[in-house]
């Protein structure tokens, strides 16, 4: 087993190295929006926050992962994070939603896989917890994980993920630029009739709406009718929802995190979570029926993070007011939109279980019908 | 006109008189619960809530009126109280919920009446509000105003309230002890089978829950099987939903506002609302298909007000934390089962439309049944 | 008063005329989405689906107006149809919404007009209800009336909107082309820092993806960073949300009404009305923090609807089952979409309270965008 | 591991046989509310409704357990049921719950166990489904899982369940009498300072009423103060939340499953739900802070199975109306108020980890407060 962690953990490795190197939307000079990103484009640019994945690419037949988004680097359940959930479109089995909803906080991190595994995920999340020091007498712990179903590329019957698989995520998670496409949780998603996975983005406000950053990670996974930065692809391509050339149709799900520095309470936060669902319009998502589209955001401001135990009952809280949110919805709409795109562009064609191969978007191609509309030189 | 006003004005005072010489629960030697109650245990035991009424009891057909709570003594619209909303049971129309929800405060008084002079009432805290000092460039106002049907006594049709009936209510609002009973939004409801009316109580924490009061007013008029502390009153009197001896079947609804001095933000008041629902439930409330229960709970803490216009984007608001919420439950479900309870002793048999009459709580019989199962000496 | 409704009535069909000579999108080569729309691409392509409106342009101060939808000819109080709210954005004053989401029916014409003319709109709505053949002993109405707030063109607290004039929209519905731009509650809107207004499309879908129809009207009040067809039109006119260009920032709402004559209950009228938000994303929508974005989505199929009173405990209703709602999904979303570009071509300059003036879209420099973009020829 | 399997069922079987010999509230002479019960007063009573239960006892630490209760006999996921959640206090992990409330149905049996052995049962119920017969090419399963927490006399930190646990409480799940108390999923719970467990009782409209049936079952583990059938036992004893007598503070959860043979869709078994919470208060819960109260109810009735795969993309579906829903209503209050107090009932001594020994309900006592409160002879 220990051999195959660390060969899994060079995989991974050598797939963040090839993430680094294949070019994101912006790099082909694709400019969604109006707002600034942050430095890496990424999830991370919210200082504190960090990404970490298991790649699993076994055999013929698996093609799964493990993606895990940590809100800080102290302990999550000693210091939960105000937190707040919009679903989409709730064909999903996100766990943890309801105690997110009802107390307002985050007390882990939010771990990413498929449909079959998050019970697997959710053991590893509790094990995570209860071991790290400080939490010797936790009893409860509310472990938030979230799927795409990927088991058109993957056996996912056949219970790939293990628990190690998500301890991974959770232990080599980094600050800095984040591996995107077929990369942990995305690793044997579809998006739009292309292979997708996960991808990443970010906005930094000006000073004058408040300076905050918005960082999103998706793991995408859901079809539509595929527009670029408003550039019809999916009709150019003849490839969307409903139309015959769509072979494999794609009944899927969007999973989006959002993470952001401004101090909000989790009423704001689920309407700053309500935006990204926004932003996955924009690409041409329908939240088809079958699709669990689910974002959760999370505030990293250090002032609004709520102790486990405490002996005051009263903390004197700042809290961003509601007429101060319209620049946070929009950077959330934003990055939502490019961190979608985003894990299209990274995505590379895969073949897996039963031979299925899904080809990834036609990138030249692609580029083409962006110039024709303008949107690219 | 003006003659109408003041007649209905001086029958006002009348009935707080009345009601004032009333014996309520507490004085039948009925205790509910285990806390404290405030001193007067009233809505208004929360400092700065002030309760208002109008009655209309005109010729044989008209009876109906308005209540309206006033939260503190300042201009509410732009001194905004945080609040929450609990729908027990949606078969209403209680105008301004959403907005309640989604911004998490409260900009009018919450006024109560029948339900088809719901949009009377708003008109009239809309115009209340455009005219307050300081509201002059205001252009929208969320006005909350609640209802049940009392159209068995009432020719609600014939659209009895006026705009003015609603002014006088929020003018004559105070502190201090509240009428019960066949008053304001209560003058023509039923309950349980008998009249119903206003009824209020309060808890007041001990130091060491926190200290803090909560206060509970409402419009009863809803059906079930009538308990009274517990007791049977319902199944021995043979007057309960769905028994043959009840006559004028009541589908009616609850409307309940609680108010409190605790510094809690709006998603903590919406989980006070809903513990509302559980005190109505304990006298034996079924919330029946045809009932519109809801629930409006509001901080009045000076800390944790709103300002309408603020140059500041980030407040620091003080929050009572989740983990010192029990007891304000506690309180609130109490305070709601004995405010529901006191409508019933102090509302009066009562003649209206149709000459139909409902009969008051038969308060012997009501006492003998109560020693019978020990609740009273 | 009498003179002023005819005079209004007159002006009301003029503009009818005018809007029917107005080049809508689709006239100006614009298609959005994959879809063919109905005969009108217009809400009143759902088979018994009217639409009436007042246009209430008085003075230099007063610019708004009333807009009512009417679901089926019959008695909508004795046959309710199914329905379904979503809440996008919750500051605004949806009446009859928490009615609705429990009882899962709409039994009036939904209205729309301006914020502080609610109250006036629901009286009229009950009037009209108490008032129809049938209705005699109706003690209980829950009036649907929104509104988003045109107080920038419109003298709002001068109460404009009489119950005549909500009277009269009902009066006025009929089927076929809907009037658009500045009619109706449209009359005084803003959208995206150009004339917004009433705008309305459809969809039929073809027969092997279940042959429904559906269709959006909407009441355009909000701002963004427009996109027409994915072309970005605000970036490059530099008139979007936050940018210094945009003198007149626009907080304002969307109301969106969706018909369709699919069987659906109300859980899937409520996903429907989801993905209508969806369709406001589109449009460049952020959903800003003081917007009221709403969507109320009913069904008008005879087999569903409910009626009033009836002596049969369980009815047999015809439901389209969950895996048959993706292509209806779809065709909200694009209705919607399409309906709000409507709204802002055919709308025109208007100037109003206090000397203020809304240009309209400008047409011209929007198509030569349309063509650097290559979204029309 | 084959032996403890077999010493575990017979442990099971032994609890199945003292359960039956323990006298039940009703058997005491309680009899809660106005409506009769069905044969077993258990939520057996809906045809189809089976129950299972693994006990978990071993050495000093472990008490814990599973439940399952099985909605018919057929196969779940192929003919899903029509269901709906009410979240009383989401300080819980009820696994599926947004998928439930989205699709309207149900597609496994619901499983309760601990809190930190959800994501165990998930597996266990996830494995179920996949090899039952017919569902060899299902990709997704929505395990609905609920749990309350028993760490005071459980060792929940060591991970007691295995899937195997679950399996066998799938597999004995049987119609008939329920074993009640300290066994399955309430072997080591808690309730109002006694000790808690497994509980239900039904109710059978009569005909005139519907003649449904509604049957409940609970996870007792919360506090308050304990009322039974009115009678103020907790007070009598001194043993109630916030009392300096309550050593052992109970700040747990309550699941409630309700099931009923009438024919409801989605949104009228998500107000059923809510009306189970209702009773919860009935026996002086106050839905503190930390319980975990959800209900979560479901329709057997043959004619609302929702099949998984169906090529005809309209159902005819019986729904029981709005109108006649109230006595199903009072039929879920009452049922879960005496499913409640029948757990108190059944419940032993325990001791358990660390020595904690959590007293049975002193039913001698009690009896002696509930002749003095005239509630049996």
């Amino acid at each position: 087993m220990r051999t195959a962690i660390i060969s899994l953990f060079l995989l991974a490795a050598a797939q963040t190295i090839t993430a680094q190197t294949t070019k994101r939307a912006r790099d082909w000079g694709i400019h969604i929006g109006v707002l600034p990103t942050g430095q890496w484009n990424a999830i991370t640019d919210v200082p504190g926050v960090k990404v970490g994945q298991s790649t699993l690419i076994k055999g013929d037949n698996i093609r799964t992962g493990v993606t895990a988004i940590i809100p800080h680097e102290g302990n999550i359940f000693q210091q939960k994070v105000p937190a707040g959930i919009f679903v989409g479109n709730g064909f999903g089995k996100l766990a943890g939603t309801t105690q997110v909803m009802e107390l307002g906080n985050l007390e882990t991190p939010v771990v990413l896989t498929n449909t079959l595994n998050v019970a697997t995920a959710m053991e590893a999340v509790i094990e995570y917890t209860l071991q790290q020091k400080g939490n010797e007498k936790v009893q409860s712990v509310n472990a938030v994980v979230g799927e795409t179903n990927d088991s058109w590329l993957n056996d996912i019957r056949n219970h790939p993920v293990q628990k190690t698989d998500v301890r991974q995520a959770l232990q080599n998670a980094q600050s800095g630029p984040v591996a995107e496409g077929n990369v942990g949780a995305g690793t044997g998603t579809l998006c739009f009739g292309f292979k997708g996975g996960i991808g990443t983005a970010s906005r930094k406000l000006p000073p004058n709406l408040g300076g905050y950053t918005v960082g999103v990670l998706v793991q995408t996974n859901f079809g539509g009718v595929l527009q670029i930065d408003g550039a019809p692809v999916g009709k150019e391509l003849g490839i969307f929802e409903f139309n015959d050339e769509l072979k494999n149709r794609v009944d899927g799900s969007c999973m989006m995190v959002v993470a952001t520095n401004a101090p909000l309470d989790s009423r704001n936060l689920q309407r700053l979570a309500k935006r990204a669902f926004m932003g996955l319009a924009k690409t041409g998502g329908i939240a088809s029926n079958g699709s669990g589209d689910y974002v959760i955001a999370f505030s990293t401001a250090d002032s609004v993070r709520i102790p486990y135990e405490s002996s005051t009952p009263v903390r004197l809280v700042p809290a961003l007011q509601n007429d101060y949110m319209s620049p946070l919805f929009m950077a959330a709409i934003e990055a939502t939109e490019e961190a979608i795109i985003n894990s299209l562009f990274a995505a590379k064609t895969m073949t897996g279980k039963d031979g299925h191969t899904m080809e990834a978007l036609p990138v030249d191609k692609v580029m083409e019908i962006l110039k024709k509309y303008g949107r690219v030189k």
